[in-house]
Parts: C-alpha cells; sequence; structure tokens
C-alpha cells in the first residue's frame, strides 16, 4: 500500500529496519540532524501527503533528545498533510513518573502524552507501560502490545535444568509474573522487600516455593539492576538451583551491567525495544527481537483489525 | 509580596540569582536533578499553592534538555497549585525555525509555543525574539523585552574615536539597526550580500557611508559568527576606522570563538541572556547584564503595570 509510510528517528534505527523488513516496506526518507547549536533540524525528504505514517522511537536515554526530536517530526508531518500521524514507541520513557508519590511532583508520563497530542498524533503503539494506567493518559488511540509471550517462548524452548518457578521481584509486578506463569505452566513466587525497623537494612523475604527449583526473574524494566541482582542472589541462597532473569525494557544505567555480570544471574533476557549500546552487549546478555511483534501490529493497525488477538 | 515566587532552573542560574535580588526575593528552593537513566527529576521545596511563580529559563544549548526541564517544571507547578506560572525565557531557542522556508519543514518555534501552553504556563516574558511575529504564535499574553537600549547605553559611555556608523550585517536587521542609531544619534549602513552567479563566492556590497567611521554591527543572535565576522572584515577592507559588533544572545557554537579572536572585530558586547561557558569568556568579549531589564518587568508584571514604558 503505498500510502503506508514507516519512517526512523534516531533512537532505535536497527529495529525500525527489522520493522519495516516485516512488513515488507522501504523506510522512508529523512534527515534528522543537529544544527551547530544543538537545535534539532528535521527534512522529510519524500511526499506523505495523504498517507498514513508510523513514526519508530523509543523514548529511551537520551530521553529528552529523543522526545524532542519525535515531537518536532510529528509537527513536520502535520504540516506536510499526513492523514494519520502513528507514534511506534517500543519504549515510553518517562513511564516511572506516572504519579505524585510526593507532594509537588510533576506526573510526566502524563506531560508527555499530552505534548504527542499537541504536536499531532492520533495513535500511539507502545509495549509493556510500567504502568497500564498510562493508556488513560490519551485521549486518542493506544495499542498496548505485551512482551511476555516472546519471554515466555524463549524460555519455553529452551532446555531448563529443572522445575520452574516465576518469580517477580516486587509486589508490582505480580501480574506479570502471572501471566508468564500461565504460559509456562509454572508456579510463582515473590520477593518481599521488607525494612525490619528505620534504618536497618531491607530483609528479603521469599513468599513461595523456590527450594531446587530453576527461578526465572521477570521485570518490565531493568535500570540499573540492583532489585533485580538482590533479588536473584537471594534466590540462590535461599536454595534455588539456577536463576535467570527476563524484562521488555533494558534500560541498563549506571552500574547495571557491572552488577549483572557480578550476580548468580546466569542469562539476562531481553527485547530490543531499547537499543544496547555495544559496550552493554555482553555475554550473559540474550536479545530477543519485538520487530515481528509490532510489524504485526503495525499491519493490523492500518488494515482495521484487532491487536489483541497477536496475544492469543 | 509572599505571593511572589521566583525559581530558576537550570540554564543560568547566576542570572537567576541576579534578577531574583534585583527584585529582592530569594530563589525559591527546588531541585532538579537527574535519574540515573538521565530523566528529569523536579522537586519543589516549598508551597506555592495561591503564588504567582516566575521560571527562569532560556532555551539555549543543551536545548533540547533545557525545554523539557522547562515543560517539567511547569507541570510540577501546576499540580501545586500556583496562581499563575509566568515563563521568563531571556532566550528563545528554536526563533530561527519560525516558517516554513522549503517544504516539509517543522515550524519548531509554534511548536515549542503550543507546548509551553499545553504544560500550563499562563504568561511568558522574553527578550529579542528572533521574529517578533513568534509573539502571535502564543494565546497566552507574551511581554517583549528589547536588548537594544542596553547594547546602546554601552556604546554611549564609551569614549570612541570617531563619528559613529551603525550597521547591520544582512536585510533582516535593518530595524534593529535602526533602533540602535537613532539612541546614538547615528547613520546607518547594510551589507548586501549578492552572489553574482551560481556557484561564485559571494561579494559583501556596503549600502551607506562607512570610510573612516568606527562600525558599530548589530545581530539578535551570533551563532557560528560567519556572518559578523566576514562581515567585520568587509567594513575594514572598505575603509572602516575599527569595528564593534554587538548581539542580545551569544549562542557562540562551533568556530565562533576561534572566528571571533581572529576577526577584526575589536570588541563583541553582548548581554547574558545566554550563560557563556567559561571557555568563551575570552578578552575580545564584553558582557552586560540583563538583570535590571528583566526584574524590573517581572515587578511590573506581578504590579500589573505596563512593561512597554520600560524602553523610554
Ligand atoms: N527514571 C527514573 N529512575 C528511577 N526512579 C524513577 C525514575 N522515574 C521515576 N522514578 C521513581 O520511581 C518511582 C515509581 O516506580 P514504581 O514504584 O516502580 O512505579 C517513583 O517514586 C518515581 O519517583
Ligand atoms: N539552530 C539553527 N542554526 C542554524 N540555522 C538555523 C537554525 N534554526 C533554523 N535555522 C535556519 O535558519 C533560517 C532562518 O534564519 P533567518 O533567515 O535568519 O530567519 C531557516 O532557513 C532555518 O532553516
Amino acid at each position: 500500500d503505498p500510502n503506508l509510510k514507516v519512517f526512523s528517528l534516531n533512537s532505535n534505527v536497527e529495529l525500525a529496519q527489522e520493522i519495516a523488513k516485516v512488513i515488507g516496506v522501504e523506510l522512508g526518507k529523512c534527515s534528522v540532524s543537529q544544527f551547530s547549536d544543538g537545535e534539532i533540524q528535521i527534512n522529510i525528504e519524500e511526499s506523505i501527503r495523504g498517507c498514513d505514517v508510523y513514526v519508530i522511537q523509543s523514548t529511551s536515554s537520551p530521553v529528552n533528545e529523543n522526545i524532542m526530536e519525535l515531537l518536532i517530526m510529528i509537527d513536520a508531518l502535520k504540516r506536510a498533510s499526513a492523514k494519520t500521524i502513528n507514534i511506534v514507541m517500543p519504549y515510553y520513557g518517562y513511564a516511572r513518573q506516572d504519579r505524585k508519590a510526593r507532594a509537588r511532583e510533576p506526573i510526566t508520563a502524563k506531560l508527555v502524552a499530552n505534548l504527542l497530542e499537541t504536536a499531532g498524533a492520533t495513535r500511539v503503539i507502545t509495549l509493556d507501560l510500567h504502568a497500564p494506567q498510562i493508556q488513560g493518559f490519551f485521549d486518542i488511540p493506544i495499542d498496548h502490545l505485551m512482551g511476555v509471550p516472546i519471554l515466555a517462548d524463549h524460555f519455553k524452548s529452551k532446555e531448563l535444568n529443572g522445575d520452574v518457578v516465576i518469580v517477580s521481584p516486587d509486589h508490582g509486578g505480580v501480574t506479570r509474573a502471572r501471566k508468564m506463569a500461565e504460559r509456562l505452566k509454572a508456579p510463582i513466587a515473590i520477593i518481599d522487600k521488607r525494612r525490619p525497623k528505620p534504618n536497618v537494612a531491607e530483609v528479603m523475604n521469599i513468599v513461595g516455593n523456590i527450594e531446587g527449583k530453576v527461578a526465572i526473574l521477570i521485570d518490565d524494566i531493568i535500570d540499573t539492576a540492583g532489585t533485580i541482582t538482590l533479588a536473584a542472589n537471594a534466590l540462590v541462597e535461599n536454595g534455588a538451583l539456577e536463576v535467570y532473569a527476563c524484562c521488555t525494557h533494558p534500560v541498563l544505567s549506571g552500574p547495571a551491567i557491572e552488577r549483572i555480570e557480578n550476580s548468580k544471574i546466569k542469562e539476562l533476557v531481553v527485547t530490543n525495544s531499547i537499543a544496547l549500546a555495544e559496550e552493554k552487549r555482553v555475554d550473559k546478555i540474550h536479545l530477543l527481537s519485538v520487530a515481528p511483534l509490532i510489524g504485526e501490529a503495525i499491519i493490523r493497525v492500518h488494515e482495521e483489525q484487532s491487536v489483541s488477538t497477536l496475544f492469543d
């Protein structure tokens, strides 16, 4: 369909190329660069008048650059008479700032939603939002894809050394662990961090039976990897046979790689929703692609079919 | 007035401190930092409920960081029940992207205006917009201050070696040069760049009489300093006695400092609308402060007096 155009911005060009291949199109021609003073310069180099445009951009680090790049691209597309402007955000930055946890905090996840709409986005396609409530921050249609099936399929096809238990590293992730457990027909366990008294170190209680089992930790985002590596070590100390970890979004900032390398985690399985810098591509990390999922979602959206059936 | 609060973000803290001093208040308490992954974290550390808040932020380099910082701050202030949110932008980034010069370009100056309003700004105070039409990009009140009187006063109080002529480095700046000339009771001249044939170097024609005179070049923004240094050299070659240059906004990116140092410019006079990095504070550059102007403007806005009388 000549009216379907896919553009990539700078955050995740490799993934965008894979997605274009899945869909069977060439990436649209545009140059996204910087003026001498750091201002973003965008030139769309082919007509998109009357087209359904899909823009692929994760708002991962450098998050503020990537958000502004996206907003300016949307503005350019709108003024160039695109029919629809569909934002494909495999990773939605600022998703953890989704409520006022303390007085006088911003709710940046909502701000970003408003900015996208103001710029001219007509639809958003995203993956594993930190809180599914962020869907409600938008007044335009949003398709929310799930990474769990991709992660689960990886472990299904793997020879594991014993009975499996899916472990959530905190209370917040139990629903996600449940979904993974259903797919692997395994039980779940939860790490229950408690501070016995103020100013005393946290204790890692494990709720559920993990002894002698292959534990698979699952989270949506792994950022500095503090929580996940402490959880892995606690599981081994409490008798787990071995520990895998997985997540959709490998933010992996600061000490993350060092912590993972030094932890009891045998393998960390992540997706390419965020482009992994070269120096983060260490042996312990196994990369899965979300391109088939996102490509299929774009085709279905474009053909006005349901996306939810992707998860059956 | 305890209901008047002034906050500084990270782009220009020195100027903000000066402005607070002019107004006679302490800067509001807030912390603006980054999480490990580069996302901006803002905490406003005092109540601003029912207050008139003034936020000082130039959207100079790093422009995208500075814009996002400002938008997130506005969001936090709005949710903390500020009565009015007044954005003080001594330098308005992306002002040169104020029209579609070619097909399929964004109009980022308008996008930024929309983003500020969407976030919750209720008023903007700014200085020497690249195009005064940008005022019309806003649906909220905007106060547009002028740097020319500050620059003119500097040259008035200076011993110059002869008759003065004010020179605009291009057609676009003639109005500004006129304003300066009126204040100094001097004539004007214009540099008229022409390309005689395609693929032939530009020729600098000088319209007006500059021979034996002290020429003062004036522009709003000096970015890479290509135009201004070529203009200065052309003036000297055509018989100017000596050449000064001045501008409101010292962007000074890329080769700017080197070009200025190697040029025929005797002194470059700029304001602190943009914070000058340490390595750019060279001898040839003379710094004037806009703090008295902006401080006075804030007082007048807060007391609901006219700001335009500031330029009499
Ligand atoms: N980029 C970030 N890095 C680390 N913490 C964050 C970030 N953004 C927000 N937060 C904090 O993380 C908490 C939300 O995480 P959660 O409780 O897992 O939903 C909030 O208290 C936020 O202040
Ligand atoms: N940050 C920037 N640095 C250099 N040129 C720019 C920048 N932003 C916009 N422009 C270009 O500058 C031109 C506008 O400048 P002017 O003609 O002086 O108003 C437009 O053609 C823009 O494409």
